[in-house]
């Protein structure tokens, strides 16, 4: 009972909280509500200053822009159709400015504008950091996408490239891990901008619901990959019971990416991505790549024990000193 | 621009935010969206420790227990019918242990088997200090309270006493001020049950909307008193270009509470009383007193300038020494 959460880590800490939640759709992170006819989508999230952001590296307005795609991105890893609306919880310290919460209210009002969906209310107080606490409301589309529903036999396909935005952080903080390497313009650019101002993947999920072939069911395995690329099928093995096999060839980079052993750990544990990484049949999978040239098949789901592995059976690891950080830990 | 949050106070950052939310619920806490027929109701409430509370007097089942009550204050001041759920967004510094985490989940399973909802999900991460973002879900029934409707004419309605949460926080902390006078057992329990386990007056509003006589309009001015009496009631006046007097002889205090100038200014500023402050016709008030034992008729809304005044004109303004905490001052 005296353990910390330091110790207890994030992902035990929410296995814990299951019990209080007789709904229990904590793992998919957003919750689901029968309304009338309808379902209702709802998905808190936070952004707490000097975990999620910092002032070093970000901007108000690209937080604000930030908090509002990070949201949107689990909606729609969950198969939104229309977002409603959001409350927002605002903590910051007296010593704010407020030049500071116009320019987050201004990047989350473009967010909204582009994607949808009004700032309805919300609270706010003084703390000891900023935070915000976004809580977002949406209706559910014909597909609900759930970590549980992969199945073998299905192509893995994910919406975009990734380890962008982790590139870009580095490129913001003069990371001397990128030092040594020669990095197109296009690439740093496109890496920036996926860190300040990264896309949920609503457009790809309508172009997904549009192009399910006929007689196929509305069945399919998803998440996003805010958390990384790994850790998002990862989680898609561990509640759908599957085993991912994934070919180091087809790994998703971005055109410029550069070559090397890192540079594809950072394109599989960078996080911040926002793309779907989805588990859906074959046909569907095929048809989705036609339609969405961002998209890209990265590996089948298998029966076995749940877990990451290549092509040649060697599991898929996240390379520790690489990795993103990870909350409660020291 | 660069004033800082500090300088600019709660009340004016409020109404700067007013811009970004075009359906300008901020004002009355809750937000409001029209879906298949019916309203729904959402509130978003944030509790941040050494602000809303402290180890010092509040265990984590009461925190989590008070998170819900004021949360679910607002729902009712605001004509909820039922409670869907909510969602937490919980911040914990690493060193916070699982004992508190389970208890503060069980002061809000405790308070949500009380007045309905349940836990749907959430996000949490780790934080400077500890903070907890609900936001809750509820229905519109057949009356929606706002500040901005209360009419001249009106009697103002209280559903309870108040000054007992602020009451039981001094007995929680050996205040100095209350050392010198003598308390009775019953007023010392009373009072610090209703700073540790506050009740949102659901009940009020349901005997409120079943009370109503035939022929009177759905229409009442309301809102909670979380903030204090006095402030509750400057509210409605604001919002609803009235003036209120106030009868100093039907101060609600309950039974025991001592004689004096500072006991009244508790209260009328204690603050997180969570009662309802109505402003509705005679016949409606009439009715209700006879209907909820708690409640009382404390004043008359009246034309004029907002403000709150004493029935021999003189205006009643709050007492600084005595005040409640005020976010974002110093």
């Amino acid at each position: 009972m005296n353990e910390t959460l330091a110790v207890i880590g994030e992902k035990k800490l929410l296995n814990r909280l299951k019990k209080f939640m007789p709904v229990g759709q904590i793992e998919d992170d957003t919750a689901q509500i029968p309304y009338s006819g309808k379902e209702l989508l709802i998905n808190t999230d936070l952004l707490v200053e000097n975990i999620h952001f910092s002032d070093r590296t970000t901007s108000a307005e690209d937080v604000g822009w930030r908090a509002i795609a990070a949201n949107f991105s689990d909606l729609a890893a969950s198969g939104v159709d229309e977002i409603l609306g959001i409350t927002i919880g605002l903590v910051a310290p007296p010593q704010t400015t407020w030049k500071w919460i116009d320019g987050l209210y201004t990047g989350m009002s473009l967010a909204l504008n582009e994607y949808g969906g009004k700032i309805l209310g919300g609270d706010c107080s003084s703390g000891y950091q900023k935070l915000i606490s976004i809580t977002a409301l949406g209706t559910l589309g014909p597909l609900r996408l759930h970590r549980a529903n992969a199945k073998p036999g299905d192509l893995i396909v994910v919406s975009g490239p990734h380890g962008l935005s982790r590139l870009g952080l580095a490129l913001l903080l003069s990371d001397p891990r990128i030092a040594t390497t020669k990095l197109t313009n296009p690439l740093k650019k496109e890496a920036i901008r996926a860190h300040q101002r990264p896309s949920p993947a609503l457009a790809a999920l309508k172009t997904l619901n549009r192009c399910k072939p006929p007689g196929v069911q509305w069945r399919a395995g998803g998440t996003d990959s805010s958390d990384g690329l790994l850790e998002a099928i990862e989680n898609l093995c561990e509640s759908s019971e599957c085993q991912a096999e994934l070919n180091p060839l087809t790994l998703p980079k971005s055109q410029d990416w550069p070559l090397g052993r890192d540079w594809d750990m950072w394109c599989l544990n960078g996080g911040e991505d926002f793309e779907l990484i989805l588990s859906i049949p074959p046909n569907w999978a095929k048809a989705l790549i036609k339609e969405l040239p961002s998209s890209q098949i990265i590996g089948i789901m298998k029966s076995g024990k749940p877990k990451v592995v290549w092509n040649n059976g060697k599991e898929i690891k996240e390379t520790k000193e690489i990795s993103r950080f990870k909350h409660f830990s020291n």
